[in-house]
């Protein structure tokens, strides 16, 4: 699974163009053009890039994830978009997580590889919609940003197995769901303000500490209590089915079995 | 639907018997024992029934509930066996709920018709697993009594719907599954402090005043917090399945159909 980003710039383009797994798509759509021009903007501030910051752009996007099917789609095409075209710029890529988070949520998530930390919005500003204004939003993406806990060589037998139950699009968007989550859910404001940071702490100390144990019952802990939130929203939001449910109980017979916990 | 007692009593008997579907058990198992005990002592008690108190008693209990299977099947036989054997010694049922509690802790709920309110443990008792003590789970069963909050004929239009998607034994019994999730779940105890009092009072007055929209809705809503509840357990307790959701999506669907809540 991968996604890949090419990019051209000329002076000799008349306009922006973006083809996504060989189809050509607006550069126009929202999120697309609120990643261009951030980049371009902050190419200008830092002085990269020197005159190709004004040439046109065409941008060829692949991505063989299944679309909307719970693995993080478009935030792999948006981090790999958003790197691309700041490379071409001349631009440091640590330094644009906050605008890979304009065109998908997880996005900034997922601008580094081994495990990332994405900070929470300081309270001020969170609660909010994106989207309300454009400032608000730009503050919101600066804020929230996304850091490199452990990088993927400091502990490389980490395996990730990737089981598909249902290749089909969720019948709700990410996006749409994480908003009436917080708009219904009597369970989700407890758990972000009393349960995710301690853990996070647990999480970052277990990572560092190669401690698989913790690492993956947190993991497990942590995925059930996002999904109980999900059935707390109304109408119910429900991801998981009575395979992806076999898995967990199959998952939990083999570590009672092996009296450790060797798989997630 | 239905749990049948009978229950005849002979001086000439020499003992207790037990006959569950025809087939006979024992009256010695903890369960059924103090459910006995405490009905001949409240007896004494109450100086009703005279005599017979101490004769042996023969007791037939039907039930063809589907067992474990969600059904509240043994709430079902305890409240009815607790009943019978009350008018047999000439106690008032409605004092005795709180022994059928001992059999089966939703059996006093079920000891009454319509609606019933089972109310919560006051905070000094609560938290402790029953069984601890035999005195503590006395002073707990006296404390967690119920009432009728409306009877069956004040919403004689009231229907329910059951749908069997499974009718084998749940994987988690109520008992051992709510001793986890009181255990482990970080959001039961949010749930039982914050939201769950408010939404009985809320409901309390739905049902006085036939308020069929804010009684399906609280319903939902809450059932729904009751399984996250039960997915936010380590390991994770799941009752519903593909089918119990593809049924909860068809009522959403009717309702927005419909444009009111004609449906639960």
């Amino acid at each position: 699974m991968h996604a890949k980003t090419s990019v051209g710039l000329s002076p000799d383009f008349t306009e922006d163009k973006l083809w996504l797994n060989g189809k050509e798509v607006s550069v126009h759509q929202p999120r697309v053009a609120v990643c261009l021009s951030e980049l371009r903007k902050l190419a200008q501030q830092k002085k990269s890039g020197g005159e190709i910051v004004q040439w046109r752009m065409h941008i060829c996007s692949e991505n063989n994830f299944p679309t909307a099917a719970g693995l993080a789609s478009s935030a792999a095409g948006y981090s790999c978009l958003v790197f691309t075209i700041a490379h071409a710029l001349g631009l440091d890529s640590s330094q644009v997580s906050h605008i890979a988070r304009q065109g998908s949520g997880s996005a900034c998530r997922s601008m580094f590889g081994g495990f990332v930390r994405w900070r929470a919005l300081p309270s001020e500003l969170e609660g909010k919609q994106s989207g309300e204004s454009e400032e608000l939003r730009r503050k919101q993406s600066e804020a929230s940003n996304a850091e490199q806990v452990i990088s993927e060589a400091y502990w490389g037998s980490m395996r990730v197995i990737i089981l598909v139950v249902n290749d089909q699009a969720k019948s709700t968007s990410s996006t749409d769901g994480m908003q009436r989550t917080t708009l219904t859910s009597t369970l989700y404001t407890h758990r972000v303000h009393n349960v995710v940071p301690e853990r996070c702490e647990r999480m970052e100390t277990a990572l560092k500490e190669k401690d698989f144990a913790t690492f993956a019952q947190l993991t497990m802990r942590d995925s059930n209590q996002f999904h109980a939130c999900c059935l707390d929203t109304y109408p119910p939001i429900v991801y998981m089915n009575d395979t992806s449910h076999a898995v967990v109980r199959f998952v939990h017979d083999f570590n009672t079995m092996a009296g450790d916990t060797k798989v997630r």
